[in-house]
This record gives structure tokens, C-alpha cells and sequence, in this order.
């Protein structure tokens, strides 16, 4: 079946890229004070298209950093809501010299379109602008009522969303969200991403003398604090990746059956993501479980950094008062942020060498998710991407965490459809960042279908 | 017996500390730039009162960094000659609001002379050049050939004296060094230190990814660098402090039996170090060793610090595809570092974990030394130091490394008799930094009848 709105969006197809070109040109690099106006611009761009296509309360919410867009049309009187979200900055474009063409400057080349932000969010924030004006022009009305809620610190990690959501929650009633920030499993094969690890962020430090000292004249009575870090951290995680602190598996719901067969099938060669996305000698983790398994459904712990003591080049003898070990955890459903830091923190104090003092520190955190496949968003969504795709849709799970998604869930009670369509290999993040052209044009018409079908 | 240079030194006392106050004037930090011109002044301070006392063949050596002082008087046929080292540069002087009275205007205040450099080295090179002049004034000669060689990059590490020791041994031949830049062991008690650890000093670096990564995307499946080299650190160190690299102790002398009773006797009290110098809850090291024995007498692994990965404030989720631990070893006789790293490294690359790469640096090191008590002017100083302290010698050993030490035995031949009047509470590199006076004037006295007694 074709619907209006599919046809007036390949009508208007030139149109939808070349506004999408303009978006790109703007560079809303939102960690650089350089880029602030160019964040407001791109916010201001999305303001007047959503104007221009018939939004209502369409404006921008001011916050401590860059902006949110905010808008709605809430006409479609007993239709769900659903809760648009996307986000208008982009990583910064260094190395310069490694892009083939311009970052800020579009640029077709094999069925591609190259430049920071094509893909992460701008191009899939596009996609789902020109779907709802698809669905209002072809139409006249939308076929279920929609708020829309863009971010411009998506790639800074800001606060202002999340403040934002928890204290108007009423402002953001809705019945779903849809989140389009996520990628194809393969090329050409439509996904469903339907959990997100969590996390808890934490520090550890650990004090020893009180002041630095001189390794030669105290080396052998003072305490080392990076040596007392590294026996917490050897007795944290063994070295094939399990983590040792007694329990810590004791929540953790293993995928079912029917979802490990499904990973089997997966389109998925551990050798291969070892040569090309690793890259290391062999991949850790583990005993027992797949690459999928270990980085979706089991939690790990990472050690990012070790700041204290001497770093410069050159030598320098000193053994240092403190040291510090930036360590998170992932966890998956039913860990909980507050009851697995509980943990980290009880056994990293207990198994402390003597002489030194160590504190525990929580950063942030953030809940693990996972969406019924029988969601009955989610079952529109498959239907809709069956009929673009002509396939059946592969449910993932994501090892990182969306922490938008759990405000959604944990303060608006919001179930997320995460429906994206970047590809693997799109370079986000990285130089030549691209949006395969074909998949902004069936991203479109994926996400047109899917709100007719999620209207009932 | 008084000497008639003991009677000089005593009526130009006043004098000899005048000069003193005058260099401590001159801010000769080493590691600043703008005081560069300042580290001339001061060499030039010495060239001159050495040629006003009858030095001969006196000038600077220039090296790449702060010059070298040298001068020499051989006319002692029959005689042995000594090689008199000091330095001329100091610490920065800062925090400087932290200093009673100004660091370079040089004040006495509780029979103290508060100054930076006032104990390391100034005083104790004036001291030695003072003793140098009572003779030459009193005797018309020196009791035995004498060649001086001061530097004035000691604080920085400056490799201008080793280069110049390595390259022209001949120009330095001497008998025996005489190296004023060590402590008391306490007031009052006349000490020699006759033993110091050597060291090597290593990088040992870990490679896992090819590129940072994302620690939600990949954690579970990718190495992590810092994961890896705190078990690699732990495997080296045990908690309590003991080397863990097979065969390690097996060259390590013990003391000898009337060498660990005589330390038992010095006043050292262990809980008083824990409390005012290391500050810890308790002191760590190995069992069965007193404090002594671990500083002085056993080898030490210390970590200085763990470049790489994210040390920035916050949270950053990467797993970095590299990380460093800086780690150093003290050495005891008879350990050799070239040894000693052979088996660092290999031990180190036989438990690296699997899946990262490893690769251990040696950055610089340096010999442990040690000279015996029975050593012909390490009894003469030992008789010296009796009459005019009063009491016996104390020998004792330093933890630390004076690389200059093993640059004399190495190149020149030539034993080192460390004979120093600082106090352990002199604030060296500190705020507040003194020299004792009477220490100044004792000090004299000691290198005065200590050169009268090697000369045989």
C-alpha cells in the first residue's frame, strides 16, 4: 500500500536532501565555545521547518548549555502521542586532513552523503522531520498526535535534557518515544535495537602517605597507591574479563532462547570484527560466551584511566600521596545502578590493602533497558519496516547506553522505539562521516509507515 | 690537637659567613629559565673565591646547561689527592608565601640560616671551600692534592657533570671523592653515609585496540591496557611489598651483622617516621625487616604514575588503546641494573596477559654502591668527625640514588666519602629551607681536619 504521504516524499525527495545539506553546513560542534551561535543556528533551523510544516508551540527551551527544540501537534484526539527525539550537534571534525571532502560541506560520492553529522543525528533527525511533513502535506493531518524534542549536547553529555525531562515531565506526555540515533546490523537489513546496557560511572581513589614522596628514601616502608590500585583492580576482573566482586551475576536474566538463536543468525563474524573494528591480537572476554552475548547481555567492568602520580615524559621518582582509577561498570536487567554500586563499593573497601585509604566515589549511572519485542510500538514498527525493506526486522540489543532512553522510561514512563538507520561502517565520530543517500530515503518512508501503523 | 687552619677558621668565622649569605643571595634555580643568568653568577662567585684563595687552573667548563666549576692545587708530592664535589644550584623556592622570611635574602633566626640553598648545597660547598682556605692560609699549602668540581645542575637531573666525568677521567684523576651534600642522622651525631641504592627506571607500556573505543559498544570483547597492567603489577609486587620476579633477591647482600646492630642502636623511632614523615595509617613493606633494612638494604618496584586513557574530570567511556605504568626499581649491591631489567622485562613479557601487546623501556640507571666502614679515608674522615664532635661515627645508608656517586666509581676509580652536616628537618626543596649554624661552623672544622687526617 502505498499512502499519499509515500508518494509526496518521493516527490520531494531533492527538496528533503537539499534542505538536509543546508542543516550540515551549519557546524554545531557543541564542545567547542567557538561553535556556540552555530548551535543556536542549527536549533533555529529546526524551529523554522517545523513552523513551516505546520508544528504548533514550536520553540526553543533554554537551558545552561545549547538549546532544545520543542514542538507538537496534538489534534488526533484519541490516538496515542508519540515522542519524537533526535539531537542537532556533532562530534568535533578533527583530524581535518583525513576527510576527503569538506565536513561542512555536503558532498555526494557513491551513493553517499559525506559529512559530520550525515548520519549522527542530523541526516536521521531530517528523515524524521520530512516524515512528518510528508504525513501533514499529503494529508492535512498528522495520523497521531506527536511532540517532538531535540537536543543540541547529545555529544557532550549534557545535563540539559535530563533536567528538562525531569522536572516538566507533564510538558512531554506521551505514549512511546521514538528514537532515531541508532544503525542498521547490516546493510540493507532493518533492525529494532531493544536494550541498552547501564551503567554505573565511579572513581576510585586511593590515599597513601601524606604528601608525595622521594621513591629512593621511602621506597620500601610508604604505601604505593598505584600498587594498591592495581591489586583492587586485579581482584575486580580476572583476566579473562569475569568480574570477581561475590554476587555480582547473581541479577543478571540471561537472553532467552529464542533471542541467542536469533543472534546465531545474525549476519555476525567474530574474526572479522576482530581484524577490522578491534583490531587486536585476539578478543578478550568471557569463557562461554559469544561476542554478542558479552557485549549486549553480560555486565563488564572497564578501567579508562589512572590520573595521579607523575604522567610527563622523562623520569621522575616520586611515590605519589594518592592515586586515582576512573572505573565503570555496564550493567544489564535486573542489575540496578544503586544496589550493583553498593557492591563495587562494599568490596573494593573490603579487599583494600592495609596502608593506604580509599574512597568510592559514584559519578553517574544509568538504568539497563530492554523493550518487549511484543511491544505493540515495536510490532508497528517491524510491520512498517517489513514493507519498506521487504525483509523481517533483526531485534539488537546495544552494549553502550542511551541515558535519554532511560529518563524516557524511568520519568515519563516512555517505552522507546529505537528505529535508526545508520550503518555500520557510516564513520561516526570519526573523519568522512557519511549517510548511505539510500537509507535516508527509506528512513523516511520507514518512519511515515511506522506512525500510520502505530496509530492503530 | 688544634690545628693551626682550626685557629683560622675560627677568627674568620664571621667572615666565612658573610660570603655565605652573599651566594645565597644569587637565586640559582636551576630549572627556571630566567634565572639561567643567576646559575652564572654563582659559578662565578665560586671561580672567584677559589682563585682569591689559591686555587689554581680555576674556571667554568661550559656543557650544554648551567656551567661546571673547576680548580685544582696539586703541589703535594707523595701526597693522595682528593676530588671535592658540590653543587651551586637550588630548588625553586615556591610556595613562596609559605617562607618566614624571604628565600633569597638569607636570615638567622634560632641559631638557623633560613635560605634556599642554605644546607643543599650552598652552605655545605662554602663549608668545604672555607676549609680549603683555613689550610691554605694557616699552612701556606694544602695537607694533600686537592681538585674541586662543582656543578649546577644537580637539582635538574642535568647530564653536563656525567658527560664531563665519562669523557675526560683523566682530567679528574684523584684518589678518593669528597661528597657534601648528605645529612645527620640526627643532632649532634656524626654520620657517614657509606652505601646507596642504585635503580632503573622503566616504562612498561600496553597495547590492546587499535584505536580508543567505545567502553559500551566493545567492553566485554576488547582488551583493556590498564585492566591488563594492574595485573601485571600486581604479579610483580605482592601486598606486602615483596618482589615477585623469580630469582630477584638471589645477588642481594645482606648487611652484615655488626652493620644491622649498629642501625638498631641508631635513634630511630618507627612509629615517629610513620606519624611526621610519611603520614600513612601504617608502614608498609616487607615482613621481617625493619624499616632500615627496607630503605637502605632490600630492592623496591614502585609505580609512579599510568599515562594514557582519560584522567580529565568526569566521566569519559573509552577504552584506550594504550596505557603506560612508569616503574622503577632500587637496586642493592650486588644487583646490577643491566641485569635487573633483563629480568624485569622478560618476567613482565611472560605474564603479560593475553590479547595486548607489551613493551617494557628502560628510561636511565644507576649502580648501587656501597663503601666499607675499613675504607683508609673513610677512617680518616671517621676520626675527624670524633674530634670535633665529640663522639664515634655513625655509618648509614641513604634508600636514594646520587647517580654522580656511580659516576665517580665507574669512571674515575674513585670511592666517595659522603660527609655531610645537613639535619633531617633542614626543609630541603621545601619552604623554610636552613643550615644550622653551628652545623656551618662544625662542618668546617670536620672537612678541615678530615683533609689534614687523609693526607696520611
Amino acid at each position: 500500500m502505498a499512502s499519499k504521504a509515500l508518494v509526496f516524499a518521493e516527490q520531494n525527495h531533492a527538496r528533503f536532501l537539499d534542505e538536509l545539506k543546508a542543516l550540515l553546513r551549519i557546524p554545531s560542534v557543541s564542545t567547542l565555545p567557538e561553535n556556540k551561535e552555530d548551535c543556536r543556528k542549527a536549533a533555529e533551523f529546526l524551529v523554522a521547518d517545523l513552523k513551516k510544516i505546520g508544528i504548533e508551540n514550536v520553540g526553543l527551551i533554554e537551558t545552561e548549555g545549547h538549546p532544545l527544540v520543542y514542538g507538537d501537534w496534538l489534534h488526533a484526539a484519541g490516538k496515542p502521542t508519540v515522542l519524537i527525539y533526535g539531537h542537532y550537534d556533532v562530534q568535533p571534525a578533527e583530524p581535518l586532513d583525513e576527510w576527503l571532502s569538506p565536513p561542512f560541506e555536503p558532498t555526494e560520492r557513491n551513493g553517499n552523503l559525506y559529512a559530520r553529522g550525515a548520519v549522527d543525528d542530523k541526516g536521521q533527525v531530517w528523515a524524521q522531520i520530512k516524515a512528518l511533513e510528508s504525513l501533514m502535506k499529503a494529508d492535512g493531518k498528522l495520523p497521531m498526535n506527536v511532540r517532538v524534542l531535540f537536543e543540541g549536547e547529545e555529544e557532550v553529555g549534557g545535563e540539559g535534557i535530563a533536567n528538562y525531562v525531569a522536572s516538566k515531565p507533564a510538558n512531554l506526555k506521551a505514549d512511546f518515544a521514538l528514537v532515531s540515533d541508532t544503525e542498521l546490523f547490516a546493510p540493507g537489513l532493518p533492525t529494532l535495537c531493544v536494550g541498552l546496557r547501564g551503567m554505573i560511572y565511579t572513581e576510585v581513589e586511593v590515599r597513601g602517605a601524606k604528601t608525595d614522596l622521594h621513591s629512593g628514601m621511602y621506597g620500601g616502608a610508604a604505601p604505593n597507591p598505584f600498587v594498591s590500585l592495581a591489586h583492587i583492580i586485579a581482584k575486580l576482573k580476572d583476566e579473562d574479563g569475569k568480574i570477581l566482586i561475590p554476587g555480582i551475576y547473581d541479577n543478571v536474566i540471561p537472553p532467552s532462547p529464542e533471542e541467542l538463536k536469533a543472534w546465531k543468525s545474525l549476519p555476525f563474524d567474530e574474526e572479522h570484527y576482530r581484524e577490522t573494528e578491534v583490531g587486536s591480537k585476539v578478543l578478550v572476554g568471557e569463557k562461554g560466551y559469544s561476542v554478542l552475548e558479552r557485549t549486549w547481555a553480560r555486565p563488564t567492568l572497564e578501567v579508562h584511566g589512572m590520573p595521579g602520580g607523575f604522567i610527563g615524559a622523562g623520569a621522575k621518582t616520586v611515590i605519589p600521596a594518592k592515586a586515582m582509577a576512573k572505573i565503570s561498570m555496564r550493567l544489564v536487567p535486573d542489575m540496578t545502578p544503586a544496589k550493583t554500586f553498593e557492591m563495587f563499593k562494599s568490596y573494593v573497601e573490603k579487599i583494600a590493602p592495609v596502608g593506604v585509604d580509599v574512597e568510592v566515589r559514584l559519578l553517574h549511572s544509568g538504568d539497563a533497558c530492554l523493550i518487549g519485542v511484543d511491544n505493540k510500538y515495536v510490532q508497528a514498527a517491524t510491520k512498517a519496516l517489513h514493507e519498506v525493506w521487504g525483509k523481517d526486522t533483526v531485534f539488537i540489543r546495544s552494549g553502550g547506553s542511551i541515558p535519554i532512553v532511560g529518563d524516557f522510561d524511568r520519568h515519563l514512563g516512555q517505552p522507546s522505539v529505537m528505529m535508526g538507520f545508520g550503518l555500520p561502517d557510516d564513520n561516526i565520530h570519526a573523519p568522512n562521516e557519511k549517510f548511505h543517500l539510500k537509507n535516508f530515503e527509506l528512513g523516511i518512508q520507514s518512519l511515515i509507515r511506522f506512525l500510520e501503523e502505530a496509530a492503530g
